[in-house]
C-alpha cells in the first residue's frame, strides 16, 4: 500500500472552495428536510470529496454532459443522489435551487435516486448497491477499448479517448458479492483508468459496521491487484477533513496507470452535524429543525435561512464551467486532429455514434440450408462471426462459457493484458474477446457498464438459468434503457442431463416480466440471423436472446409470406411473430381452425401437430412467436392478421411456464408448458416425460377447438 | 499463513486406500463414458481428497444419513458429482454400482448434480456454482446456534453438538459473488467450526484460469479473517499426492476453532488421465475409450474391463460403517446424558426434530384493533415479537435492514461474536439476531445452510426489491423443499420516494413463478399473524411474506365466516385466499355480480370499490388472496366457494404487474395493476396517478360486468 503522500501537488483550496463545500452540507440537510425524509448523512460528510472530483480534478464540460472526451463521474451509492445533485447545481449543469427543492417529489430533475436519460449529469443510475462499482469498471473496459478501436497508437495520455473513471463507493457497495467479482477482475484487468473513493464512514443502517463487516477492505483489494491508499479524517483523534490529502491520494491514484486505485476514506457520516453526526439515523432520515439549525450555527450559516446561496461561492464554484470549456476546446482540437489523421476510425465513431449500422449487414447474414438439423447457439455463433468483420463495435464473451454458448468471435484477441495470455486465448489490451470468468453478475454489470460509456455494442453469455444471478443487473438496464445483450444459451429441459439445477422452467416468463427487456427466442438457425440484427438495430434497450443447446431442424422456407404449405421468409422475426406456416388445405391457404403459438426449440412441435392435424382436416395456423415484446409493439392490424381474434382455438408451445400464454391463448386456449422442475436425463426422455410433444399439442388443439366450441 | 506441517498426526494410509482412490478416479471415468457426458476431471483429480474426508477424518455413519451428531460434507462445485458419489458408494450410503452406471439418466439415484432428498447422503444440491460455499457458512451458524440453544455451557469439544462442517469449493465457486459475501460474512462470525478445501486446479471450461482470475485467492480470505493454508502437489515440479501434507493441514484446519479454514489444494484436474489431465476438456466431457484405457493402464487396472471393484479394495473402504457405528454408539451415550441433565432441552429438541409447533401458539398472536391504520412490516414485527419467546427455534435478521423489515426480536443478543458489539446490538455466539450487512444473496443461501443444518427456522430480512439479488438461492431453496423464510418489506410503489430502483413492479409475479415457493402478502395486520403461523406449521418448502412500508387499515372482522357486511375473521388467510367481504344487500350475503381478488395493501381499495358498487346497486364480494399456492393447494369445491365460476365479471387489484392474474380473471376480467416502473414520490401521489385506486376497481368492476354479458 502506497503512503497517501506520494504525491504532493499543491491543491488550490480558497475560502470560498470551503464555503462552496458547507454550502453543499447546508443544501443536503435543507432539501431533505423539506421533502421529509431522504439520506443527507453521506451527502454531508462527502461533500469536499465530491467538490474537489467535480472542481479541481475531473474533466468534464457541464455545457455538454454528453462529450465524448468527458472523464466520468458514478456515484455507486444512489441513495445518496444529492452528493451528485448538489454538485450538478455548483457545476452549472442546469440543476437549480427549485430543483433542489423539489428532491424526491413527483416529476422534478431530483429523484430519490439518480436516473440516467433523466438528469444531465448523470452517468448512470444507481441504487441498488454494488451496481455502480461494478458497472464502472464496464465503464473502464470501453474507455480501454475504445481507445483501442480508435487510436491504439497513441502514447499514454495524448488521445482524445483518454479520460478517467472516477467512482464513489460505499461501505454497503463494497460488501455487495456483485462487487468483489467486478472487482477481482478490475484487477485482473490491471484498469489504470479507475479511481474508486471509498468512503469508509463505517455506518450503515444498522449503525456501526462492525456487527456485520470486519474484513480487511484494502488487503482485499490488494489481493484483487489494485492499487491501494488508505486516507484517514479521524487518525488525529480529532475529525479533520485533510482535502490536501485527498486530493495528493487522488492525484496518485490517477497517475497510477497500471492497475486500478481505491482510496479508502475513513470520514464520519453526517458532519459537523452537533448531534446526529456518526448515526444510523442520519443515514436515511430528515434531521429535524432542531439538528439542521445546529447545523448551520456550526457552519455559520443562518438558522432562520433554508436553502442559503451566496451568489460569490456560486459563481466561484461555477467558473468549472469555464474551466470545462477551455478543456474541452483544447480537446477539440485534438479531435479533429485525430479525424483528420484517421478517416477511417473517424467514419466508424460518426456511424456507431448516430446509431447507425453499415448498409449491406443483411448481404453478411449467413443462410442456413432447411433439412439440417442446428442448434441455435451453434448458429449464433455463426451469426456473430458473420457480423464481426463488418462491426468492429461488437464485443463481447461469456461467464466461462465461452464454447457452450458460442459467444466467441473467432480470430479477435481477447480483451486482457498480453501477461494474461493463455495457451488456448491470445491476450492484447485491446481485445475483442471477453472472458468474465465464473462470473455472471459481474458480466451483466460490466456490460451495462459499456453500453452507458460508449456507443459500442457489448455481450454477455451464460446459461439461461444463472440469468437469475444477473437479475439486478438486467433489471437496471431495462430500466435505464440501454442497449446491453445478453446471451443465454441451454434454454430448457432440452439442455439435458446436468438437470434441475441447470434447466430453466421460470426464467423465460420471468424474464419476459422485467419491462423494457427483450427476449428472443428464435425457432430456427434462420431465424437467430434476423433476431441478432433486430437486437443490433435497437439501441434504446436491452435484449437477451435465448438459445437451444440441443440440434432443432432448420425449416424449408418461401422467401416472402407463408403460403399455403410454403413457409414464411424468416423476416417475420423482426415483428417479434409472424405465420410461420399456414392453415393450409390441399396446398392452398385457407382460414385457421386453430392457432399454434410457439417459440424456440418447441417451434418443431407446432409444424408437426399442424401436419397431424391436417391430416385430421383441422386447419392449424403455426405462428413463430420469437420475442413478445417486439410483436406487441406491432400495430393492432398487423397482430390481427397474425392472431385473429375470431379463432379462439389456441394453444401455446414453450418448454416452460405456461404464465403469460394465457393472455394469447384466453379462456379456451391450452398450453403445453412445463409447470415443475426438470431432471437428469437424456432431453429427448425429458420432453416425452413431461408431455412436450407433438402429440400433446395437437391433442391441446382438439381440445381448445371444443373449449371454443362451447 | 500458517505451513501445512503445523499437524504432524500421522495418517494410516495403506495399499488398499491408494487402491480405493484409484478406484474413484476409474469409476469416474467409466461412468461418464457410459453415459457419454459429464464432469470426470475433478472427480479424479479430487478423490485422494474426498477420500480422506469420508474415510479418515469425518464424524458420519453410512447406515444413518439423518444422524443428529454427524459432521456434514458439501460439495459446493456439484458438477462434481461423481466425487461425492463415489465416495457415498464406497462407504456405505447405499448407492451400488449399478447407480454409479445409471450416471445422468432418468429416475436414477445419480442425477448430474447432487439433488437433496433424491440421494442419501446428500446435505444439499449443488450446481448453481457458489451456492453450496455460501450455504455451508449458514451449516455451521447453525452448529453453532444449535450448540448454544440446547448445550451452551459444555466445554468445547465435548458436547454432542459439536462437529464440523466439510467443504469441497471449485475455483468457480471461489469467483462467485455471493460465495464473497457468505465468507466474509464466516470471517466475521468466527467460524471454527467450518473447514474448506479449496481445489484449485487452475482449469475451467475456457481452459486455464488465467485469463480470468488471478486475485490472490488465499490473501482474499485474510483479509476477511480465515485461517489459510496452501497444500501444492504441484510444487516439486512433479505432481504428487502428499496426501499426508493435506491430513496434516485438514487436522490443523479442524483444530484453529477461532476462525474458518481454508486449504487451498493445488491439484491437475484429470489425473492422471495420460493425454487429457490439465486441460478444459476433461472439467465436462467424456474422455473418449482411448483415454479411459489410457488412464486404467497408468493406474494398474485392466482396460478392457469397465466399472471394475476389487471387492477386498471394497471391504476396506466399507469399514466406515463399523467405524461410524462405534462413533455412532458413543456418542449416542452422550446424547443420552444431555437429554437425562437437561429434560427441557431435550423436550424443546425432541419438538423441533418432529417439526411441530408448541400448543397454544394461537393464543400468542397479537390481535390488532380495527380502525387503527398499521403497516404490514409492523404488525409482521409484533407477531415476531410474541412469536419468540415460545419458539427458541425461530431466529433471523436482515441486510442491513433491521428496523426497515422489523426483524428484530427484541431482547435477543445478536449472533456474533461479543467482540463484535456494537453501542446498538449486544453480541453473543450463541445470540438470536442475525445481521448480513449489504449482502442479500448471502443472506439467501445462509438460511438456506441453516435450513438443511437442522430444524430451527430461520429468516432473512431485506426490501422486495432485493429479492432479486436473492433469485438463485431462493430457487435453490424451492428446489430442495426446505422452509428457508424470506421477509420482504417495502413491497410496492407505496415505499413512495425511494422512487423506481427501489419500488418492486415485477417481484410478486416473478416470485409466484419459482415453483414451490409460497409468497404470502397479508392484506392488513391480522392476516400477519395468521400468515407466520402458517408458514411456521409447513416444513417442506420456502416462503417468503410481502409487506407494505405504508400503513393500511386494519379491518372491522367478525369471527367466522364473512356475512352480509360482516368481515371474515382472518383464519381464512391459511387457505391461501379467502372471502374477505361478502357480497351484500341492505346488510345481507346474495350472489355476486363481481368479484374482486386483492392482495396487500391493495385489498383496501377492492373494499372501498365493494362499498361504491353496492351504492350503485351492483353487489361486489371481495377476495383477499395473500397466498396463491395455499389457494391452489385448496380442493375444488373450497375455491369453487370462493371464485364461482359462473361468476366471470371478475377484477384483480395488484400494484405490480397483472402477470399470472389473468388465470383468475379470465378473458372477461379485468386487472387493475402496474405495467410500468415506478417513480420517485410520496406514494399517495403514485397510487394516484398510476390509477390504483378505489375508483378504478369499481369502473374495472363495471367493465368487466359488461364484458362479461357478452
Amino acid at each position: 500500500m502506497l503512503s497517501s503522500t506520494t504525491n504532493s501537488a499543491t491543491l488550490d483550496w480558497t475560502r470560498a472552495d470551503e464555503r462552496a463545500v458547507d454550502t453543499a452540507r447546508v443544501l443536503a440537510a435543507d432539501a431533505v428536510e423539506k421533502v421529509g425524509n431522504g439520506h443527507p448523512g453521506t451527502a454531508m460528510s462527502l461533500a469536499p470529496a465530491a467538490y474537489l472530483l467535480f472542481h479541481k480534478l475531473m474533466r468534464h464540460d457541464p455545457r455538454d454532459p454528453d462529450w465524448l472526451g468527458r472523464d466520468r463521474f458514478i456515484l455507486s451509492p444512489g441513495h445518496s443522489s444529492l452528493t451528485l445533485y448538489i454538485q450538478l447545481f455548483l457545476s452549472g449543469y442546469g440543476l437549480e435551487l427549485d430543483d433542489l427543492k423539489a428532491l424526491r417529489t413527483w416529476d422534478s430533475l431530483t429523484p430519490g435516486h439518480p436516473e440516467y436519460k433523466h438528469t444531465a449529469g448523470v452517468e448512470i443510475t444507481t441504487g441498488p448497491l454494488g451496481q455502480g462499482l461494478a458497472s464502472s469498471v464496464g465503464f473502464a473496459y470501453s474507455q480501454r477499448r475504445m481507445r483501442g478501436l480508435f487510436d491504439a497508437d497513441a502514447a499514454e495520455g495524448t488521445s482524445p479517448f483518454d479520460h478517467t473513471i472516477w467512482v464513489i463507493a460505499s461501505d454497503g457497495d463494497i460488501q455487495e458479492g456483485v462487487t468483489s467479482e467486478a472487482s477481482s477482475l478490475a484487477g485482473h484487468q490491471e484498469l489504470g483508468n479507475l479511481v474508486v473513493v471509498y468512503d469508509e464512514n463505517h455506518i450503515s443502517i444498522e449503525d456501526d459496521t462492525d456487527i456485520s463487516f470486519t474484513e480487511d477492505v484494502l488487503k482485499r483489494y490488494e489481493a484483487y491487484g489494485w492499487h491501494t491508499q488508505r486516507v484517514d479524517w479521524t487518525e488525529t483523534g480529532e475529525y479533520v477533513e485533510d482535502v490536501q490529502e485527498l486530493y495528493s491520494a487522488l492525484l496518485a491514484a490517477k497517475a497510477e496507470t497500471s492497475k486500478p486505485s481505491i482510496i479508502s476514506l475513513r470520514t464520519i457520516i453526517g458532519y459537523p452535524a452537533p448531534k446526529k453526526q456518526n448515526t444510523g439515523k442520519i443515514h436515511g432520515s430528515a434531521l429535524g429543525a432542531d439538528e439542521v439549525a445546529g447545523l448551520k450555527e456550526v457552519l455559520g450559516f443562518d438558522p432562520a435561512k433554508s436553502f442559503e446561496v451566496d451568489q460569490d461561492v456560486l459563481a466561484h464554484a461555477r467558473a468549472v464551467v469555464d474551466r470545462g470549456a477551455a478543456a474541452r476546446s483544447e480537446w477539440d482540437s485534438s479531435f479533429e486532429a485525430w479525424q483528420q489523421a484517421n478517416p477511417e476510425g473517424a467514419a466508424l465513431l460518426e456511424r456507431i455514434e448516430a446509431k447507425k449500422l453499415p448498409a449491406g449487414i443483411d448481404a453478411v447474414l449467413p443462410v442456413f440450408e432447411s433439412g439440417k438439423d442446428v442448434s441455435t447457439r451453434a448458429a449464433s455463433g455463426k451469426v456473430l462471426n458473420a457480423l464481426g468483420p463488418v462491426l468492429p463495435e461488437l464485443w463481447g464473451g461469456s461467464a466461462d462459457l465461452a464454447e457452450s454458448n458460442n459467444t466467441t468471435i473467432e480470430g479477435s484477441a481477447s480483451f486482457i493484458p498480453v501477461s494474461r495470455s493463455t495457451d488456448a486465448w491470445k491476450g492484447n489490451p485491446y481485445g475483442r474477446v471477453l472472458h468474465f470468468g465464473i462470473r455472471e453478475h459481474a458480466a451483466a454489470s460490466i456490460v451495462n457498464g459499456i453500453s452507458l460509456h460508449g456507443r459500442t455494442r457489448a455481450f454477455s453469455g451464460t446459461f439461461l438459468i444463472f440469468s437469475d444471478y444477473q437479475r439486478p443487473a438486467i433489471r437496471l438496464s431495462a430500466l435505464m434503457g440501454v442497449p446491453s445483450i445478453y446471451v443465454w444459451s441451454h434454454d430448457s429441459i432440452g439442455l439435458g442431463e446436468d438437470g434441475p439445477t441447470h434447466q430453466p422452467v421460470e426464467q423465460l416468463s420471468t424474464l419476459r416480466a422485467i419491462v423494457g427487456l427483450d427476449v428472443v427466442r428464435p425457432g430456427d438457425a434462420n431465424e437467430v440471423g434476423i433476431a441478432w440484427k433486430t437486437m443490433l438495430e435497437n439501441h434504446e434497450n436491452p435484449a437477451g436472446i435465448v438459445l437451444t443447446r440441443q440440434n432443432v431442424p432448420t425449416f424449408a422456407r418461401g422467401n416472402g409470406a407463408a403460403q399455403g404449405d410454403t413457409f414464411a421468409s424468416p423476416a417475420g422475426v423482426a415483428k417479434g411473430g409472424y405465420v410461420l406456416a399456414e392453415a393450409s388445405k390441399d396446398g392452398a391457404t385457407v382460414p385457421a381452425d386453430v392457432l399454434l403459438i410457439a417459440t424456440g426449440s418447441e417451434v418443431q412441435l407446432a409444424v408437426q401437430a399442424r401436419e397431424a392435424l391436417q391430416a385430421e382436416g383441422i386447419a392449424a395456423r403455426v405462428v413463430s412467436m420469437p420475442c413478445v415484446e417486439w410483436f406487441n409493439k406491432q400495430d393492432a392490424a398487423y397482430r390481427e392478421s397474425v392472431l385473429p381474434a375470431a379463432v379462439k382455438a389456441r394453444v401455446s408451445v414453450e418448454a416452460g411456464l405456461a404464465l403469460g400464454w394465457r393472455e394469447f391463448v384466453g379462456d379456451a386456449g391450452r398450453s403445453i408448458s412445463l409447470e415443475h422442475y426438470g431432471a437428469s436425463a437424456d432431453y429427448k426422455r425429458l420432453f416425452q416425460e413431461f408431455g412436450i410433444t407433438a402429440e400433446a399439442v395437437a391433442a391441446a388443439a382438439k381440445d381448445s377447438l371444443a373449449a371454443a366450441r362451447n
